[in-house]
């Protein structure tokens, strides 16, 4: 066994044992030690400021580009922001211990659902830091443990935000264990937690870039909550109101091009193409958007020919694609052809319009007049989120605590045996 | 691509489209469908049992043991209790489009979370033939589309109970192809199951022998709801009510010896030890069960010894490990080194420290005062069970249709932007 399968395993084992002391944690010093962590990273904001910009000076000088600086970079107002999302996650309802089903049986058993911590997550993460802070919180929040292994651009960040959260485990009787890192950048630690630690993982959640989360989907042996793109529709309908589709299709792509809520693609009815499209375009190019539409909207309105690649790209850019269709049976078959199963709006005044479009599209996230950038957990009043799924099982959509719990079935009998 | 392969990644194909016809179908649809399942496999079941006839005499031949003969037994009564079960699922209450949560954000926009179908299941079994029609059954309750893999053993019967199935979809407009047959016995075929046929499975359900399921779980890169082995317990307590007790663990051990929550190991506290095993032993050497104890209980009532290996072992036959304990610390502490995270039981009338257990014992199920053999989809109300997991995502305890569900998102706007 090599020093670091040794390291990484021991890494699991503490992980495991400390889950097993948090599983029985009241909610009490959960929130307690919530409330800490909030209060340690607020006063040490400007430590930790000093120290991300060392990992920034260090990543400049390596030539990456701003937007990845940008996504690196934490000054003192930024921690502080980090330490108010704490915060709110130690004012969210506790999940663990609710009953969320509960029945009796006509032999007199009282069956109830309970809802128990899964155990350990493996959070692997990449440029931003803030990420543990935010991860950390919510995996204690929910009683799970977690293993947080950052990306090297921001390792002494990370390690100084784990410090913070760690040293404030202990003040309420927690395991310090509960938020392990992994010191070290040598890729083999991330196939061993893919592996699953011999068992010590519970699930991997991956937050970064399209490779990352490839590698994860593709390597993984333990369940995992992901996204791999966000390619998101908007789709304004016949029926729609022209300034509530203008409004929300600048917000929907130009908010945060970065962000996989981000719309990607504009489906538009025909019949009001002629009339809307130009506005909207019109409002787009003057943010700053370059547009790409079919040969029904280039001919509308001047833009770029978007090639068949571009319906199936997501972004994460001020670009649009823009598909004029004929109805609404379109845009269904448009996104179940080229979507992620991420999340997709329609804009329209017709209910029945928007009830098929809720009903029929597969994703994760459908919107009636809404702007597809609300596919975040802060906006689901979830008090923050570990990540976005567009999986089929246990999450789906923002990756809040209560999507971090498992649940066990407690069963009250009076002497019942079976027939 | 070899013949096998064309042909499994076509029934693959053809489920997941499918599946997409089926997420759309009412639920009247699906419930019509059931109840003329339902009357098919009466209608036919002295044809069924014929056929199975000759399933058994094949295994007769190949002198398979007598348990394995017994399940794979279908007589024309079996089969009409068969054809009950899938009415009986067709008169549970349907999962999807039920509204599981549902909030208002202070923005307006209205949040509810919706039961939809998982999409396809993939399910493995070995001997008993049934598993095709209770399984197809929940998988069409749920929305789901299902690809049925048997056991060699059964495969003539497997494959009449298919076509009894499958005739009756496209009586209420369904696609036969929702229920698909795999109808070779090439092994190789389970691992392109267990592979997900490029996409195509969305969850694997394994139902059989201990080989199996590990098979399943080493090689499936799909998810899996199962349970490896049910190693169950029933701990009598010091405040056990004695009668309570005797009937209880006789029922958890000796009701059917061959199912996974049937009681492996009986854990007793030592203050009530003297007094009350020596009945629960008799009662159980009467009923021709064989007891394997520790050194304190082979001193209370003679029994064989137990080694270190009994508390680690499923009998799934008429044996019982006795353990005498001091207290419910031990009781725990013993569950969690030994146990399968199955079922367990406590018998008590100290109603705090059935509480400790219930809340401390990390079980898919725990109960207080009744028989672990109610770990049953049927007892619990399901209307049947597709399997039992003991994995800690999605599904846990017994497996219904409306864990064969997952969710969307549905957000209600009136032009909502976000800030």
């Amino acid at each position: 066994m090599s020093a670091l399968e040794r390291e990484m395993l021991e890494i699991g084992r503490r992980a495991r044992a400390a889950a097993s002391a948090l599983r029985l944690a009241s909610s009490e010093a959960r929130t307690t030690a919530l409330k800490a962590m909030a209060g340690r990273l607020r006063g040490r904001a400007d430590a930790i400021a000093e120290v991300n910009a060392r990992d920034v000076a260090a990543a400049l000088g390596k030539g990456l580009t701003e937007a990845y600086i940008d996504r690196l970079r934490l000054d003192a107002d930024r921690v502080r922001a980090v330490a108010d999302g704490v915060e709110t996650i130690a004012k969210q309802p506790d999940p663990i211990g609710a009953v969320s089903a509960e029945w009796v049986r006509p032999n007199g058993l009282r069956i109830q659902r309970v809802r128990t911590p899964i155990g350990v997550i493996g959070m692997i993460f990449e440029s931003r830091p803030n990420v543990a802070a935010d991860a950390g919180a919510l995996a204690l929040r929910a009683g799970n443990t977690i293993i947080l292994r950052g990306g090297s651009e921001s390792a002494e960040t990370t390690a100084a935000i784990v410090a913070e959260l760690r040293a404030a485990l202990p003040t309420s009787g927690l395991p310090e264990d509960a938020i392990q890192h992994v010191p070290t950048q040598d890729r083999d630690a991330v196939g061993m937690m893919l592996a699953g630690l011999r068992g010590s993982i519970d699930v991997i959640v991956p937050r970064g870039g399209k490779s990352l989360v490839a590698r994860v989907q593709n390597e993984a042996r333990v369940p995992v909550f992901a996204h791999l793109e966000g390619i998101c529709h908007t789709y304004v309908h016949a029926a729609a109101d022209p300034a509530k589709a203008a409004a929300i299709v600048l917000n929907a792509k130009m908010r945060r091009v970065s962000v996989c809520g981000a719309t990607e693609t504009l489906l538009m009815d025909r019949a009001i193409a002629p009339t809307l499209l130009p506005r909207i375009a019109q409002q787009l190019r003057d943010a700053g958007c370059e547009l790409r539409g079919d040969d029904a909207a280039c001919s509308i309105t001047a833009m770029e020919a978007a090639t068949d690649t571009d319906w199936s790209t997501e972004y994460l850019a001020p670009i649009l694609s823009v598909h004029v269709i004929d109805g609404i049976g379109d845009a269904i078959a448009h996104i179940a052809r080229y979507g992620s199963q991420h999340t997709e709006s329609i804009i329209t005044e017709d209910q029945g319009a928007a009830a098929q479009f809720l009903r029929e599209v597969d994703s994760a996230i459908v919107l009636h007049n809404a702007s597809t950038q609300f596919a975040d957990g802060g906006e689901f009043g979830f008090g923050g989120e570990i990540g976005i799924a567009t999986g089929r099982l246990h999450a789906r959509g923002p990756v809040g605590a209560e999507q971090l719990t498992t649940f066990k079935y407690v069963i009250h009998g009076n002497g019942q045996i079976r027939p």
